[in-house]
């Protein structure tokens, strides 16, 4: 337990930290099988099942994916509340507590997928909430469990602990010293992935990375952690020392950099989505390593909200894009503290 | 005379008007073939003339190129004062005077070029200043003069008047319509030429263009002039036309490009001549439009000043390419008005 403790140091590169348990019903066909009024009493059963827990100190919302707008639905997708995925299938839904930091997919790939999230450095902290969730679960179903094997999942990447723990990491030094392609190869030999921040096949935007581990089979929930916590670590510190080099050899050229994009993001009036990921993630640099004033947790908040989907609802619904472009650099420039 | 009282209401769009008359003593050969004794008469000579001279009510400083720093004829080609062939031929001068808007070189191409310059569109009062100076230097020397074919040149194509006549003019909103090609065309019917802003095959930095008379035979001066003024009074009216179309048809595209363009030239820490004329040209448009609170003047100064030879001359010599950059973004935020 000793390095715990330490976890939430590292928010400067640290964004979030999240676990996803993956979990069936025994006797029951994976949801791709199962027929439409089992899926719904599947549904039915799990919400029954929080609303009557009190352990975790928390309401759920139900949310019925195939019911809400493109736009809510979006959302979701954009909050890492729910998969891209989920949205396609019949009876899906979503359980969402009020911090928006626990979130139960019903009828996603697995009948049941638990997922907790928090900021910063606290892979910890979120397995003891995701598991505290699946106790509260399994008081009420049965989930399939082989001794051998462990959680049987439909899809045999996720058989074992069904666990997926990732960390999403800020690493624009590395990124600009292009050390992300070595990455790669170093985290696979550890039984790690590296994506972008929106799951397998999307790009990295802002420079924003999720590192999770590949395996689920043969480590306990807590090695896989451990394991994925210490080579985070590693890239932490990796993404540090490119930080201070690139500023001791080179400080015009990073300052030059992430005053332009300060100075494009304060005065843009038309920006998209990817534009904007991009010069954030400059100004989040410079905020870190003190070289311009700007709030890291509005930065942060700002990386979130003006996803397209998000925005839109902040601003009322659907929107054209070229609204949607012009009303995010009014949303930037409004958060933004000027020079 | 009627149209002359309203030339210098046009300082959105014009930012010079500028006379060169070339000439060439009697009896002398042409400065490529002038033994150099007689290259340094003919520069006493010139001098004598204008220090005894008191019509033209100004002092003139003699700058003997060939014997100054390269920066400081940099500077000379910068502002204009010199052409950028001045700087190789042996024994070539410039006499300036305090104002800086009368020039006249020695030895460059012929033996004597008079230069005027004034700030906006006053051609018919910078030849008037012009003429006066010409009238000067005529009590001391003899210029070669044919009854047929007016004064003589070194090249056959400034023979006649021996005058060239030009306007810088601002033309961002023609550029971004991709208009100047075919202007080019349309130009060359009124015998008028258009060039970059350091003359002859120069690049059009920051949108700036000078527009010219391409003969010098077969007209008076006060034809040519007229030429090039109505010419250029056509060309003033079309760049506010298409202004006023991109305002109305796409007013956010114009707005973002300005306001990055400012947010880029008040927050970057390195920046080259060439980019800092792109972004001002822009600023300089928004000021025009009134869609931005900048001083006109003051992007006229910045447009001048960031030259490299200007630039390294107020901040102490020569500089590195690296200093240099790093001193002109100084120097740009530092004149900008913050918005």
């Amino acid at each position: 337990m000793g390095s715990w403790k330490y976890e939430d140091k590292e928010r400067d590169i640290v964004i979030s930290s999240r676990i996803r348990l993956a979990r069936n019903i025994k006797g029951m066909p994976f949801p791709i099988l199962l027929p439409e009024h089992k899926a719904r009493l599947l549904v039915d059963l799990i919400f029954n099942c929080l609303e009557k827990d009190e352990s975790l100190g928390t309401e759920f919302t139900k949310i019925e994916v195939g019911r809400v707008g493109n736009n809510e639905r979006r959302v979701l997708v954009e909050k890492h509340l729910t998969s891209p995925e989920l949205g396609s299938n019949k009876c899906a839904a979503v359980f969402i507590n009020k911090n928006e930091d626990i979130s139960i997919m019903a009828n996603e790939e697995d009948h049941v997928r638990i997922q907790c999230i928090q900021e910063g450095f606290q892979l910890h902290k979120t397995y003891e909430m995701a598991n505290a969730v699946d106790d509260v679960l399994e008081k009420c179903v049965d989930f399939a469990y082989h001794e051998k094997y462990g959680y049987l999942t439909a899809c045999p990447t996720n058989v074992g602990t069904g666990m997926r723990a990732s960390v999403m990491l800020h690493l624009p030094s590395l990124t600009l010293n292009n050390q992300i392609n070595t990455m790669i190869v170093t985290l696979a030999k550890f039984g790690l992935t590296i994506r972008g921040i929106y799951g397998e096949g999307t790009q990295a935007l802002g420079d924003l990375y999720q590192i999770s581990n590949q395996n689920t089979l043969g480590m306990t929930e807590r090695e896989l952690i451990e394991n994925l916590h210490d080579v985070a670590r590693e890239i932490i510190k990796k993404e540090r020392e490119h930080r201070y080099e690139i500023l001791n050899t080179n400080r015009i050229y990073l300052e030059d950099k992430i005053y332009r994009a300060f100075g494009v993001l304060s005065n843009a009036r038309s920006i998209n989505a990817e534009e904007s990921m991009k010069l954030l993630s400059l100004v989040r640099l410079g905020s870190d390593l003190e070289l311009i004033d700007q709030d890291i947790g509005t930065i942060n908040d700002l990386m979130v909200n003006i996803q397209p989907g998000i925005l839109s609802g902040i601003y009322g619904g659907d929107l054209t894009e070229i609204d949607r472009d012009r009303i995010r650099a009014e949303h930037i420039r409004k958060f933004l503290k000027s020079e």
